[in-house]
């Protein structure tokens, strides 16, 4: 029979796979490039519009300051690529920074960075998709009203796609990454051939002039130095993400080290061109870009009405030859796709992430299960919500959201660069082999240069940015840190509590077992339940009803004894009307007179196969067991009543294993 | 030890009651009149208003219909308070309107009955607090803003004294009311007075002019008569909750028909009395009552920031002297009083209703289980978040919430008659004492009259105010009757489905029963599950684990091997990582192998005391265990391991019975 939620599900979700296929879903270079490298290479399509940001704070005047930034932020990505590659090497398990400094540096240093990583996932996702939506709000300018309904509508578009599972994810991504990779290098060597042939065409808001922000017109010394640093730690947001091929290894094909080293190699490269070209056209045409459009002279029509298009979109209309060109249409197009699946690289790192950091008890168990599908299911829909609430929230403006971002990325990138040059000093401690020796030596001078460079841009970040909306970002990474410390302590007392040292002394058997049976009518389910009872030949059997109405309990006793069952019926009363409390009191009564037996509480339950139905049974039943349970040597027996309507809910149990597997409904 | 939650719970709530105490409860005449009676006494606060603002469409001009209206609204508030006292005296247990129509004209009518009296009750309430806090704002205009704020503040505060029970209610409500009847009348005498001495003291919007509606200004025949019977339809509100007395009969002392039909005559009585002196004194004194303030003429300020005070408000400045004399805010405190407490007269009569409909199983069980209070908690809860939406939807405006209001009213007032004629034809075919056969024959023809009345009344109302909001009354009516007459429907076939027609027969024993205890880890739960297992004496016994993690599997596989336990252990393979599905399928096949047999699935469950510890534990089990009731022949038995914590939670249900009741916390 057809299963409508089974369907659909299956429709959304993709087929069961098995453990064996896992695999199957390793990762050739080519699909790991746009998997876990659309993250640093997309975002090429923002970075420069927030150096530009920041340096239009006093009119045109420090625009000359923006390719001294660029060359800090492209120096930046090469010290951190190269100190990737190290980490890749030495670390192939696939924790990443989390593993580096988890071994090198303690178990809460670790944490503080798997904190931050999650913290910078969620913000991927954010970010990626607020810029994703627009640029295509620079295509098609009617849809800027709808901003926040197409950010959150992508993240549903993403986490269905990645509960899907990683291969798919990987051939999905592949072909947009690429052509952004493409189009990007077209629109650069155009617009520089353009260049060289003496012909220097002017983006779309060259003409604009911009109002210099009160008192910023004239900075000096000190205060241009801090706007510097301001554009640079903006910048920096090119460097978000680098991170995650390290945490990704185990999803490259064999030999996982080389191969994902060697894809590192070329997204640094390619990021580091796509960046410089970008920034170089946009200088050269002219590119006027600001955080509040009403600062923009000689509009035509109203500021608040105004959309500004982004850097990426001004290039393309200005190499390509406007805002109508088939080019231009294909630049946004990729631009916001690979922009939308970056948000993707989190998809994959995200829950990875969080399975290691529930396998070591720093997070519910929930979180290491995979789902039927390979993928962490309950991580990636934990990241879908957090990631589609801060959109909501931030109106999916990037550049509000952009300032919460990059702390978490340069606290992880500082601690596991230390982390590796103590891995280095204990390699060195006791390799004797001269080669080896060697290649440490220039591992831990690499992974030194950048300790050294990340922790100054991490100061400087939280210097420029941390008042700008950075502390939000702080204080989250804080909690969930406290939080993962006390699930932690909470898993470590109750292994604790329950390790047992000696099996054969501390197995016990209760000496007798006591059955009660719970009745409120004299129907199928209490015979049922009766007859479970019997069956199990415990010491003494008894069934308790508890008298709430009069005539009912009456009618019951009535019917009992006309019954010609030999089980007795024992009457609890009930001043209050209640059901739970006479029979935990009985219960324990029963259990206080007979220590060292068991006390067996049968109770008969309905099962439905409506949700609704489960509104009309069953309550008392439920409220019951739960405070059963706390009574040490009583145990709760369900015997089940199957109403014909369980049937309905009952059907995707009850089909044979691998019955998923061939696609049945 | 202090438990808080216990404590603040006491607190609001009040010592639990015994049923003995029920007796206690019962009311007498002096303390029933003020809670069954101050919904139809205070709705004189509004029903005056009500007519006046439909007369004033017209500007001034059609204000001499007022007291033809008026007059009106008297005749029919004496028909059918002589009705319902016939109600009372033939139908003393308390159904009202619901019993009465299901004997007489046959269930699907009485649940007509029911469904228009629970939207009704649930209009009382939004209606008298809109109202009451209009009154709080005619004395206190600041509070204008706050007006959502406080109604459902107000809300609140009702359910927490009706969880405390009926008779405290009783005497809570007792004083207000009978100060609003006492400054009501006050008011009416000394304006009278004031008026027979030849001083006819004028209201405050009496200088002001009123707009006609375009076109409204010369209605004549039909339109004139529309406008005549939309305002006397809006005058009808003054015989909301006439009938509550006659629901709530047993709260009154023996003998209970003659003192609840009694305490309704003094309250038609009162009723008019203080209906009749407001309205005539708002004519002479020549209130300006509009719908829109700003079809005022002649205001001082801007319209939109303009409050108009209710009629009462008005009045009470008038006749007394001004808005800041200590009769005016007496006056105003008792009315917004006594119509907050007005909506306790739904507090008593909607749970009784839900608690009768629940027993004749037309709604969910849970609604016919008394609180540990004597109150019905889950029907006040339920009344309340229905109020509180209502009044935060229509911003706690009167009117508006009105137009919802009198269709239900009058849809039982008419059914109910008609009811109580058909009992009348019925006692007079068996009956042959002649002074009785009077009597009823004189009981027929009053109800009859009231039938003919009201079924008048209810096309009227069904008219003017069907368009004006009526119709999601009915909308709601009609999906209340659908609802219920489902859940009956279920109850009926489930009833069915487990009908016992001979115990011996149907009495049935598993031959043998086989256990599979369910382990993760050996340690103490799993353990005590052995214990309980082989205690049982089971035919079979077999651990079973789900090899979810291969490392985990081989370690517990090592760790069983070396215990020296007896009971072989199964591991079931899981391609999926599932834990659920490999289970169900091990036990399905167990069940299938052995018909006849039983299959007792044993599962440690962790007991804990913190709700987010459970997040951390047991989600599995859950989930494992609703899917294993579905199979015939399984059941599933809880063996509980009380963490530490668990002693937190533990502390309510460890108390003796009856400690509630010494006020132990």
């Amino acid at each position: 029979m057809f299963n409508l939620p089974q369907a659909l599900k299956r429709l959304v979700i993709g087929r069961a796979m098995r453990s064996e296929e896992l695999g199957e879903t390793l990762l050739p270079k080519r699909l790991a490039l746009p998997i876990f490298a659309s993250d640093p290479l997309s975002s090429v399509a923002y970075a420069t519009g927030e150096i530009l940001l920041v340096l239009t704070v006093g009119g045109t005047a420090f625009l000359y300051l923006t390719p001294w930034v660029a060359a800090g932020v492209i120096g930046l990505m090469a010290v951190v690529v190269m100190s990737y590659r190290q980490v890749v090497h030495a670390y192939p398990s696939g924790g990443g920074s989390y593993e580096v400094v988890s071994r090198n540096l303690g178990a809460n240093s670790g944490l503080v960075v798997a904190a931050s990583l999650l913290v910078d996932y969620v913000m991927t996702v954010a970010v990626s998709v607020a810029s994703g939506v627009d640029n295509i709000i620079s295509a098609f300018g009617s849809l800027a009203e709808h901003r926040v309904a197409l950010a959150v509508g992508f993240v549903a578009l993403l986490t269905a796609m990645n509960l899907r599972g990683v291969r798919e994810s990987g051939r999905a991504f592949a072909a947009p990454t690429y052509l952004f990779i493409g189009g990007i290098l077209l629109m650069v060597v155009t617009g520089l051939v353009r260049l060289a042939f003496g012909d220097n065409p002017q983006a779309p808001t060259a003409a604009l002039g911009v109002a210099a922000l009160d008192g910023k017109d004239s900075l000096q010394g000190l205060g241009l130095l801090m706007l510097g640093l301001r554009a640079f730690a903006s910048g920096c947001t090119a460097l978000t993400g680098v991170e995650a091929i390290s945490n990704g290894v185990p999803a490259f094909r064999a030999p996982k080290s080389r191969n994902a080293a060697a894809t590192m190699a070329v997204m640094g490269i390619v990021a580091v061109v796509m960046f410089a070209g970008v920034t170089l056209l946009a200088l050269t045409s002219h590119v006027h870009y600001v955080e509040d459009a009403c600062r923009l002279t000689g509009l035509a029509g109203d500021c608040h009405s105004y959309t500004q298009q982004t850097v990426i979109a001004q290039l393309a209309a200005t190499v390509f030859g406007g805002s109508d060109t088939i080019l231009f249409y294909f630049i946004q197009a990729v631009t916001a796709l690979v922009l939308i699946l970056a948000a993707n690289t989190a998809f994959n790192g995200f829950p990875l992430l969080a399975s290691i950091l529930a396998q070591h008890r720093y997070l519910p168990r929930q979180m290491h299960t995979r789902g039927d599908r390979l993928a962490f299911s309950n991580g990636i829909i934990a990241l879908a919500v957090v990631a589609g609430g801060l959109l909501w929230f931030y109106q999916a403006d990037v550049t509000s959201l952009i300032h919460l971002y990059i702390l978490g990325v340069f606290t992880s990138f500082t601690l596991s660069q230390i982390g590796m040059v103590r891995h280095w000093n204990r390699a060195l401690a006791t390799e004797t082999d001269a080669a080896v020796r060697a290649s440490a030596r220039r591992s831990r001078l690499i992974n030194g240069l950048g300790a050294v460079t990340t922790a100054l841009v991490l100061v400087i970040v939280l210097i420029t940015k941390f008042t700008q909306g950075a502390w939000l970002a702080v204080v989250a990474a804080l909690l969930l840190w406290l939080t993962m410390r006390g699930i932690r302590r909470h898993y470590d007392t109750v292994a604790a509590e329950l390790a047992v040292e000696d099996v054969a002394a501390e197995s016990s058997r209760p000496r007798r077992v006591h059955a009660v049976v719970l009745v409120s009518k004299l129907h199928k389910p209490t015979l049922r339940a009766l007859g479970y009872a019997e069956a199990f030949r415990p010491d003494t059997v008894e069934a308790v009803t508890v008298d709430v109405e009069p005539e009912a309990t009456a009618e019951l006793r009535a019917a009992w004894e006309g019954s010609g069952l030999d089980v007795p019926l024992r009457v609890l009363a009930s001043p209050f009307r209640e059901i739970t409390k006479p029979v935990v009191a009985h219960v324990r009564e029963l259990k206080a007179d007979r220590p060292g037996d068991a006390v067996a509480v049968f109770i008969p339950e309905y099962v439905v196969g409506r949700w609704w139905e489960n509104l009309l049974h069953n309550q008392s039943a439920l409220w019951l067991k739960s405070r059963l349970l706390f009574t040490p040597g009583v145990m709760v027996i369900s015997v089940p009543w199957q109403l014909t309507s369980a049937n309905r809910a009952d059907r995707p149990a009850r089909r044979a294993p691998g019955a998923v597997r061939r696609g049945e409904p």
